[in-house]
């Protein structure tokens, strides 16, 4: 890759800035604060009967889905060694524009008199558009510069917020937990774009993508914060009261049994039966996923963990045997595995909601529309993705050189730390013991 | 301790399968979801009054909950320099797997036409099984295998079941923050395998027996969410409305007046009046643990502070003088002190429902039964983890040899440090050094 | 300064004993639990309307808060690289006692047939009055004793009560999210008390005033709590309903623009385009602090979005260019810059409120008593923390010397790290090396 600059001066801050000013500009045409009276959201009927009610009544759940994305997003990807500030600081950044750019394109489906009405529903669904870029920004971590990041989130909301709306209101496929728009479409969006950015000089790995022994402590945080809150990520927009129940503990017991065949497999698959912490971090979660799509149907306590259980071994095999023959036979290099967290998983969940549907566990849902959305969702993605990357790819947009890649001082300012400093007053110590010897 | 195998390779991978599977068709006999339509859970006539108005209701509590068991007891005990993966990830596994356990040992007391019907009732009660696992974890912390830990998480929640239903169905005593039912339980419980798995060849300590400044940061993490969400643990399955304000008004002033006498005993036993973070981690919960009993008693605010208030000092005294002496003389070797944690607090809590049940404080209330509970729960501990530890002493678990203790890269791939990197880098400098010299 | 001794045996114990029995005390006389049938707490008619329906309604909001004061708080202040033990540590003190002081001095306010009743909405604002004690203990964070700091609780807990009474119930002005009264009030007392205990010594700064790259990390998690919970803050004691939704969507939206343009003003400012976690950890957070005032004014989505836009930029630039220039030239040291994450955007809050106000965006509003509230709270600021200070400043409560400031092992026992224990048998190895050269 030639030397373009990557000096963020100017380019950076002219495009956060316009673009939050004309954020604005659409917020002082379009939104307003919901009063109640609307038609409600079109989405479950949920607005109509409950939220009139009480308009606070989903806001533990949305904080709950809040930590997932800023806290959950943000740490799991903290892993990498001299990659932290990017990761918990570049998510802020993202989600914190996506769920404004959010809040405007799922609107546009769902006027009331020409105005979006905020409701807790609404930034939930907000924050649920982000996580699709959150989860791209996984495959790409490391990679790409906060320009090109800024521009993804544009197009990936605005595409998601499309296929969103053909899954729901067209096809009125289930998808409660989003499996199918958020988890596969976010994974596969990322792999395309990781495709399109493909790097050859990174062929044989990088010496800063790997974990210090702190730095996977910290994805811990974001791992355990994601497992706990799931069950409100898969319920927030349910139906309220059983139906809500369900897709709490359809995703408890998935989760749980995830955790006990990820852990099997981890062990099983590496060297002396040892547990590898990138399947620790990431595995464990494929049970939320793939029950995302059934999460308030009734397939039974079973069911889920039964799910839960499949996805775990799915997910840590593909760690370990799928993301190495990406990277080396077809040109994606997807640094958090995205396709073993979000990708497999969200498919597996997709297909299991067709089986579901087929068995009648929901009540007027089609198996044929189930699929369409499955199709549908992996369709915008790769598309969207793949026009996404070859936008990314100019070379205006500031992206590292491979040699300064996982590296979070080419846009931070990153502190001297202390082992450094007392290196080089090593180094120096060296070189006076040497000239005195 | 002989070389016995500690490769866990097939050994671990086939006991989680097995248990998994065990587990999910277990459910598929027996677990349903609730629909409201049961003739209650038993448990303080909880699920008749409020579950079927909105069976939601709980759910804020559970979440609550649901991060002291996995933020809170994890990092906890992430204390230790080199056990960070395992303290956060068997955590993990073990409540996952605990919880699962818990739902259908606790659910088979409270079958309801031969069918355990899932609630958030029901599931905060499942992660409160798992706290008694998590404790006695801590009393073995980095002596024991994962194989090990699994097969202590089935017996000590299978024990832990019966003895709550003797306590809170056949004794009918109170203990709705379970200072009794689970932390005097667990702690015991973890203290007697712990006298059993006895290692003399740690009686000087070992070198990787402490912490290092930023893994007492992440430990700080675990106390700092379990004092905050206290008061839910506490509240959860008290009586809804005034009752529960009650139980969540005594834990934080119990919870903040301990916070006062630790700090100052800490400073007053210390050398130079410093503070010492074993004590800030662990005794500022005292006051959780010891007010569990009569939280929702009506034992007024002050009263609440006055048993926070002795617990703190209670705590910070056992840490400073008993556990070494406990180590020296009984040869309990409790890794992160869990006697002065939910062990003297416990009784502590035990005692104090005794005394507030004589006086009147709770409506109904029986002393003698409150005695015959802490007995009960006593009893039960130390029997069952003496019988628990004898089965875990069988030297085919793969437990680590002494030298290997409080390692975590004996049970998982460990990154190589930058430090030691540039430590070997140091070295091999220094030879060059020498020999040029 | 002179070398009085930091040894707090006997003078932080007795301080702390002492102080906490005579709170229990207090307690005892005046304390009770809320039964739903007192006359209110005069606040906003809140429990008068909600309060006894439901006295649990509002505690998923005050958990919220609670983690903002316990986590967020103490580890926003975690990024010092020798001095986490006492950010997070002293934060925990710090707040467990202020809770209980702030719930009898605003309780004394509003007493109900002379006893304090605790519901939540006591304890949520008895968390609120802390808040403005941490915000002081940023600006003298790693200068002060624990000791000097309890006595810095007692006071300033003590004269908010008063400037709140004053402004809520006399003046009966606006600040729901108390930019005014909390942030405005804390940052100006500390800064006062930061002047008075000015530091000559320390006018070049000193080697350990700054982070390392896991303590930056440490930091991200007290910034990202903080955030996320924000609409919390702002919301917990608005009107129920769709007030109470207001201020949240206000928040959310204030907080989500600020970010942009943190980041934006941040890159431009720095060297090379750079960002700074300065910035980054702080002025993202001044979105939350602006739109307090204006939180439940129908000030429109865009309208809450223009705040958090305008604090961005006022705070970033304030850090890179206010901070320096208040500490050369006016002796204000400011550690963490509170100024610019609370004092600055608190003004800037509180005019925002006189503005809304004026032009009707608050029903029964009166502009000359919100210009009168915010010149109270500054006031009380000023004047307060300048006593405190000089309080503060007598040379007997421990306070470090100049080279001992920002480090832990002054009041805490700190273990030796690994690099250092490393480090010390290199030096033992060049002194070999040496001799045999």
């Amino acid at each position: 890759m030639p030397a373009y600059s990557t000096n963020m001066r100017l380019k950076f801050p002219i495009l956060a800035l316009v673009l939050e000013i004309i954020t604005i500009i659409l917020f002082a045409v379009f939104a307003v604060y919901d009063d109640g009276k609307g038609h409600g959201s079109g989405h479950h009927d949920h607005d109509n009967t409950t939220h009139e009610a009480n308009p606070m009544e989903l806001y533990p759940m949305f904080q709950d889905v809040h930590v997932m994305i800023f806290i959950g997003f943000g740490f799991l990807m903290t892993f990498l060694k001299r990659y932290g500030f990017s990761s918990v600081g570049v998510n802020l950044l993202l989600a914190a524009f996506g769920l404004q750019w959010g809040l405007l394109m799922q609107g546009l489906w769902h006027m009331d008199h020409g105005k979006i009405k905020i409701s807790i529903f609404k930034i939930i669904n907000a924050d649920f558009s982000t996580a699709t870029v959150l989860i791209s920004f996984g495959a790409v971590l490391g990679k790409t510069s906060p320009v090109q990041l800024l521009i993804m989130t544009i197009l990936e909301i605005t595409i998601f917020s499309i296929n969103e709306h053909l899954v729901a209101n067209v096809l009125e496929a289930n998808d409660v937990g989003a499996s199918m728009i958020i988890h596969a479409y976010g994974a596969y969006f990322g792999l395309a774009v990781a495709r399109v950015l493909y790097r050859p000089g990174l062929r044989n790995g990088h010496d800063n993508e790997g974990s210090v022994y702190h730095s996977d402590m910290f994805a811990m945080i974001g791992t355990v914060f994601l497992w706990m809150f799931w069950p409100s990520f898969n319920s927030a927009i349910a139906d309220p009261g059983f139906t809500q129940l369900t897709a709490v503990i359809n995703t408890y017991l998935s989760l749980a049994a995830c955790v006990l065949s990820a852990y099997a497999i981890s062990s099983l698959v590496e060297h002396k039966g040892k547990l590898d912490m990138v399947h620790i971090q990431n595995a464990t979660l494929a049970g939320g996923v793939a029950v995302g799509t059934c999460a308030d149907m009734d397939i039974g306590p079973f069911g889920a963990m039964l799910i839960g259980f499949i996805a775990g071994i799915i997910s840590t095999l593909g760690f370990k045997f799928l993301t190495p023959v990406l990277a080396s036979n077809l040109g994606i290099q997807d640094t958090c595995g995205v396709h073993n967290l979000h990708g497999l998983p969200g498919v597996l969940g997709g297909l299991a909601g067709i089986v579901a549907v087929s068995l009648g566990k929901k009540k007027d849902g089609n198996a044929a529309m189930q699929a369409a959305a499955l199709a549908s969702s992996l369709g915008f993605a790769l598309v969207g993705g793949a026009i996404t990357g070859l936008i990314m790819k100019l070379p205006i947009w500031g992206q590292p050189p491979d040699q300064n890649c996982f590296d979070d001082s080419l846009y931070w300012e990153v502190p001297a730390d202390e082992e450094e400093h007392e290196e080089s007053l090593a180094h120096a110590d060296h070189s006076k013991n040497k000239t005195e010897a």
